[in-house]
């Protein structure tokens, strides 16, 4: 446990909150993860990950928002998660071109556990996001299958989960670097609720190198033509390393209804603003948000109960929440930068990880963090 | 061929405009529909329909639109739709359960057609809508598989196409009638550009029998105690006969751009309204927009060039447009009713057709239509 | 006011609920409306509205929603009313021109009533939306000034109120008719928590005459050419009888979210369409929704305290709303059209009325209504 | 002009693109800025400026979009640009208690121009936003008239503008310092084509002092105890201070259509992610973008013509038109602290200037700009 504590966070911090004992989204109670990664020869590099409000989210539902920054990606389910304003499934995260196999693995999870769905009880309707990992990954080989996202949800649990290159993560990369799963929290004081905000990234963004800004040292510039991915043979790049995208799943336990937290999901987007990372044509930017403390409970009848918490109205608070919830998602995105590791995947291609140590370095040397 | 045009063709018509030929989506030129139905056992009443702007959106992606005038439903790939602008993808309509295994289809239809995607090229985000058929149909069963959405793709051909109880309109049912898939069109003067537009639909919606209206005549009133589905043993309704949902797609010759289309798609939601439709909590009321003449060519770098066409600016021609979207819309409702046929299914649960000469009567009698 | 009751009310019911004792949107507790019309020389036709929710919106305000069904139009202060769920303002109705000055009114109203904003209180926002009534009024002399509005706001009351060529209602016509304010209401039954739903509209749409639908009636096609505006000079009409707009006021007393009111919202566009009316491209047909039961009080020390009521969840009580919504907006529509009438206005141009009887008669003939 | 050459461009220059001439919104060519200030006695800290796309929008229609990124505020006319696409008005920025007056001034300047709005011609719909200078201005005296608004839209023209404590910036405050208009450009490569991005901010945006960050250096902290209002008499700060809000108009000569512009006022609210700023509960953080090489012209009979040029659909040339977005309006808001100066108002309260001599200082130190 201590291994994983010591590298499942972000090495240094920043910004006007604390971090939770975890640094990760399962800081908000109740959160559950869970990652199957698919590394198999030269050229399976893909997995998926998923990310619960709950143990059964059918019967739990939360509220909950969507924001598309910018929509060339796919997250299923936003529209009835948009009108209900909760969140009734768990989030699952793949590669593109499974997302339908992991949706059909999502069906027959529910049905397992709610053997009414569809037979008197409601229709579940997946939700499912992606990045493209083309890249290293050989994506039309569809690797994740149904059976694989029943067994990950089979495993989801609370506590610390391994980031970086894992689950969905696996074949991801950013700024020319290796990227993939990331993940932070930040806690606001006892006076302002003592709430907890987390946040979860699949980190794919390309935007060019030279952008990558870290706790605002321009560590992209510097590194401009170094760890460059190495390719065997030519390859067409359209779309591949010039493009990407990230899914971005903000948690919280403050009592928010659908509209406060698609202003959550907003200010995740600034977060991301701070990495230096600017959104491209080519993003599937997505952004899904829920809070854990204003549940909608199925009943016997398979109804729904109105929402269990009235919501929060404190500007202060909010105010924190929000500032809280940007910082989160910027030490998320660093996070997945931290912790991928260098790989050599499809076609031989062969991408670096960040260079942790002079990263540091630079940093300390910048003033912009302390320590040794 | 007579037959045919007898038969998919709604027995009256009203409105400002002419209908095209066919009476349908396929009235817009290149516009392609194909079903695939699956009546198995007792149990088994589902199926898939696919409707494509052109032969190959891939390459030749149109204009488009989506619009959410209730969200409980599904209709993947919108996120890049509202992005873009525009369709890529064929649009794929089935039963709630088997979205994922259909999204899996398109992904292999795609690959088949477009060796590149995921490997150069972009890749695929398929468009897969869904109603749930599980009154009639083991929606647990997931009878449609991603085999038979590729087959549905490569069966998709211009002209005319069968209505009411198959493809994905095989279970469906709304107001407490049989319905499924309905289609009608419109047509401009010449001095309003003689521009088309289709609707096609896949009618599940429920609300309440005695909503039901037929060109102005309550029909369902006047129908409230008859034609009753017909449950063997008891069975929890909940979701069901009280609920439903209704996936609208809009086609048209005219040159429109994303925002424009949008309009359109709300025009269709008036269409919907004018059937006494009231849209409810629990109904997926999902519409989508697409222009053929607008087109974003995908060129040989897998990149896509610009839309071939201006858009069209002219107000006259543009309301026109807009009502006649609001006719074709409704139009395409009554021809789901007018064209479905008494099914039994699963749990031997009968739902009756509409009586369609004792319909015919009462809107003579109403001098709502004429002729015999 | 055994008279007002005769005349301000609709002289017929249609629908699945019933009619409040007002039929209009003062049935809902606490709603308090109020006119001034300005009808002077030859040439002014014009005047304002206002809707409040409850005597002083700013210090108890009222959940609240807002939809453009298209945006050719004025409704001020929506961001907000977007951004917090809440309305805090009166919803003032007036000429395009005189927008400015009306918003201008409501804010020394504001100011008289609230010494402290934009001195440690909060600033108001105004709400205040528009029609063009330029076909029968100077409206370039901007005849409605903010002393008009703070009068007007002053003198709001519970209770009956004018109907049709009043208020911002005196210059408007719709369908070629003469139009302006109509409202009408509607109350579940007990067991639906017997919630009252209100509408009131200022009605300016124009379509086509032969789209007019009465309960289903095709009148405006049997009198396609009948009753047409006589205007002694040529004038273009460009932007004027071909087009045209609607503000729709909704209110209910059921304990909503700014979610679920949006869904209201829509829904009144459901009644707006089954009038025939399509929403031209010039149109400018703008929605909001309140309700007057989920209050978000303003504290001593100029902050928000939540909401006080928590939402209905009940998708039958939801699902009664709706449907009674859209009769409520139809039935407004129509009240409108029948309240209002014949006026020479602006350049010698006059603008018949509906002619109620003969239009009565039709309804009758036609087995639409009942009654002598 | 060597003077305002001087003072009136930020004194570094940071980001992948280089800075126009005039490092401003009228490096767009054809873009018209002007400001009326109004500093009276000692309670009067107010004003009023207009950005113009070209010298008359209603008869040059310029593409446009909207995003409200948190809406406690107010841009009206925001309906029809989002309905059209485009933008027909300028854009007026005043203070939040004059926006009903600055609309008036439109609709009388716009009438001045076009003596046939109104009567044949459409109806103007004012974009006026506004930002709240209560800390300093005597709000409630409205000290804008719609006369100074004739004033100011005669006087706007091309060139460069002053910055600063001028115009609708006369009594802002940002992060605890003075702040206002700014403004700062950026120009694409000619192989990019050449296009320039030009942003102007209306800057009142508060979040706490310690969050002002500057190129990656965090300012706000280092003076988070110096320079602080200075308040003579005890006065309730809620929604002063510790609230606040952002205009921020986007001009770009790319021909971009709404739905792109859109994407472009999203990237505008990365640059103010990247100052730190957190766009707080209590903000009208409202973007409006729009393209001033893609125009509907208006025609001799009233209506509009299609627009005037094709979109472009370039991904590499839309993300840098992306990036360089995001970079001029992160440099507007450094602008508006730069060029602002300490000011005494309303009460005696004073808001001091960022001392930009040591704010330089700071800026060299940490290696994040270089020169003397």
């Amino acid at each position: 446990m201590h291994w994983m504590l010591v590298f499942a966070v972000l090495p240094f911090h920043f910004g006007l909150f604390a971090a939770g004992p975890l640094d990760g989204i399962t800081d908000v109670a109740g959160v559950r993860v869970a990652h199957v990664t698919k590394v198999e020869g030269t050229d399976i590099r893909t997995g998926a990950t998923a990310v619960l409000p709950n143990a059964d989210p059918w019967d739990h539902k939360v509220s909950a928002a969507f924001f598309a920054f910018n929509g060339n990606g796919e997250l299923t389910g936003t529209h009835w998660m948009e009108e209900s304003g909760y969140l009734e499934e768990p989030v699952v995260l793949t590669d593109t071109l499974d997302v339908g196999r992991a949706s059909d693995g999502v069906v027959s999870w529910v049905i397992e556990h709610h053997p009414h769905v569809g037979r008197g009880d409601d229709v579940p309707l997946p939700v499912v996001g992606e990045c493209d990992d083309g890249l290293l990954n050989d994506i039309q080989a569809r690797a994740v299958g149904a059976g694989d996202v029943v067994s990950l949800l089979d495993s989801a649990k609370p506590g610390q989960f391994a980031r970086g290159s894992v689950g969905a993560g696996t074949g991801m990369n950013a700024f020319g670097f290796r990227a993939g799963i990331g993940s932070a929290s930040r806690v606001l004081p006892t006076d302002a609720g003592g709430y907890h905000v987390g946040v979860l990234v699949n980190d794919n963004t390309s935007s060019s190198r030279r952008q990558l800004t870290i706790v605002g040292v321009p560590v992209g510039e510097r590194l401009r033509n170094e760890y460059r991915a190495v390719f065997p043979k030519p390859v067409s790049l359209k779309g591949r390393l010039g493009s990407g995208s990230i899914i971005i799943v903000v948690a919280t336990d403050a009592p928010l209804d659908s509209r406060q937290l698609r202003a959550l999901a907003l200010r995740a987007s600034m977060g991301m603003a701070r990495t230096g990372l600017t959104s491209s044509v080519g993003s599937g930017d997505l952004i899904v948000a829920f809070s854990t403390s204003r549940i909608f409970e199925r009943t016997a009848d398979f109804t729904v109960a109105g929402p269990s918490a009235p919501i929060l109205e404190n500007d202060d608070t909010l105010n924190a929440l929000y500032s809280a919830t940007a910082e989160a998602a910027q030490a998320a995105i660093y996070d997945a930068l931290f912790e991928a590791t260098t790989m050599t995947g499809r076609g031989g291609v062969t991408v670096y990880a960040l260079p942790v140590d002079r990263v540091l370095s630079m940093l300390r040397d910048a003033g912009a963090i302390s320590g040794p």
